[in-house]
């Protein structure tokens, strides 16, 4: 049986050049198709088309009766933006899906959560194959959704992925989604987060921020991604990302639990959301 | 009497050089005395001393009977780290007095309204003198806690302020602040918000994020400061600031009631929070 994937854009748009690299990849694995929505390539100012059209083709990938897993093409920002009607709207299609993204991608997937919808996965995107080593990136999520016993390996998924419920998120993002009503429980759960082209004053600021929100809930503990691109600032802030996320874990008594291999980069992982681990377990 | 005056630094340290400069205006003003603390010209990293340092100096401002007001020396990043501390160990001599700043010195402002402690006001701060027309809003300040009448004057204050409790905040500092245990309730109040050096899409993410926690809380509305130095992205983001806010007000369903002229500007307005308009008021 195929699996059908249906890509779309909830954030900003995807350049159409990109595609073809994508469907390279996708040519090893023949169990897999790839499916874009013509919404990728929609665009709106900043984002992928209008909050309606993102909105629409979300809907239209993931009530689609035909489609196994659904692709956020990339991040850039937005899918916020349609969070609370995508939940409204998503029908019991959406149940027996998984859906994968990371970035702003997080948002949705944090919503899903929190409705109990589906499968969310933190995963590399499409947008991730021009990366250095971007295929394998892709060939990572592609193996995942395969079922390749290799891709399912702790090798494949992030290293040191245990039997812990889990969630990954950009940290901007996790951030924006505490305290609101689309943030999901996370009692119990390993916290993994990464960030990308963040001053550290501002990580420190993201940190102040979640832990406020997050040590009530009794997480079972904190991993910090890469945190890569670090601008330079007027001046040194004093330590780095790793002396910030264990500083906040002992200001909040949040267990540190060390690094994760998430991130802005070609080693990104694949992390299903809560206990389940395999494609198969949706 | 003399109203005295202590300028401590929550967030960064101040320069040494621009004292004389706030004491030059501060000598047209015979009824103030104006006294730097000396943790002001600390410096420990990125900020203005550990955060033992910045939390004892502003105790030591707070919690001192011969002191009549606080004045953050400036923002920059910080003052969150000490909020909940300070909070704790305030006696009840900071409750007679007025805390002044903004930007970063809104942690502050929110905490102590949360906490019903003295009366925080939003206002221009010492490093603002070193602005085109800084000495303005230096004066300003001065003015207001002088009780002159022009100073209480509207076009001393916010203009269109009105019976309202209002509220002033930077919009990034008021976001992390919303949904934690440090936010206060802002239940019919007038909120106002600016922004400096934050990109459109970022701007539009903060209201995100801001409105899903005071919808909920029915302020009566919602000014936009000026948002300021906008960094230029690789992509026109579709609107501007006000769009943005009148977007998010619209979705919401928070009333939208114009402009407000707070900002990172020599213009910056003096805006008590709550309902008390003037500093014998305290």
């Amino acid at each position: 049986m195929t699996i059908r994937v249906a890509i779309c854009a909830p954030s900003a748009s995807f350049p159409r050049e990109l595609v073809a690299p994508v469907m390279a990849v996708a040519g090893r694995f023949p169990g897999i198709e790839l499916i874009f929505h013509d919404q990728c390539f929609a665009e709106a100012g900043h984002f992928a088309g209008t909050d309606e059209q993102r909105l629409h083709a979300l809907l239209d990938c993931a009530n689609d009766p035909g489609i196994d897993a659904v692709w956020f093409a990339r991040g850039g920002y937005g899918s916020n933006r349609i969070c609370e009607a995508a939940m409204q709207f998503l029908s019991k299609e959406a149940d027996r899906k998984a859906f994968l993204g990371s970035s702003d991608g997080g948002y949705l997937l944090g919503s899903l959560y929190k409705a109990g919808i589906g499968m969310p996965v933190h995963a590399p995107m499409p947008l991730d194959v021009k990366r250095d080593r971007g295929e394998e990136a892709i060939a990572r999520v592609l193996g995942w959704l395969s079922g390749e016993d290799a891709a399912i390996e702790p090798s494949m998924l992030e290293p040191g992925f245990d039997k812990d419920p889990t969630v990954a998120f950009n940290l901007t993002t996790l951030a924006m989604l505490a305290g609101t009503p689309l943030m999901p429980d996370l009692s119990d759960h390993v916290v993994m987060v990464e960030e990308v082209s963040e001053h550290l004053y501002a990580v420190d600021r993201l940190f102040f921020h979640l832990m406020q929100v997050i040590a009530p809930m009794c997480i079972t503990g904190l991993r910090l991604g890469n945190v890569s691109d670090v601008p330079e600032n007027d001046r040194p802030f004093g330590t780095d990302a790793l002396g910030i996320a264990r500083d906040w874990c002992a200001r909040s008594t949040i267990p540190f639990l060390g690094r994760a291999q998430i991130g802005h980069d070609h080693a990104n992982r694949v992390v299903p959301f809560g206990r389940r681990r395999r494609f198969d377990e949706r």
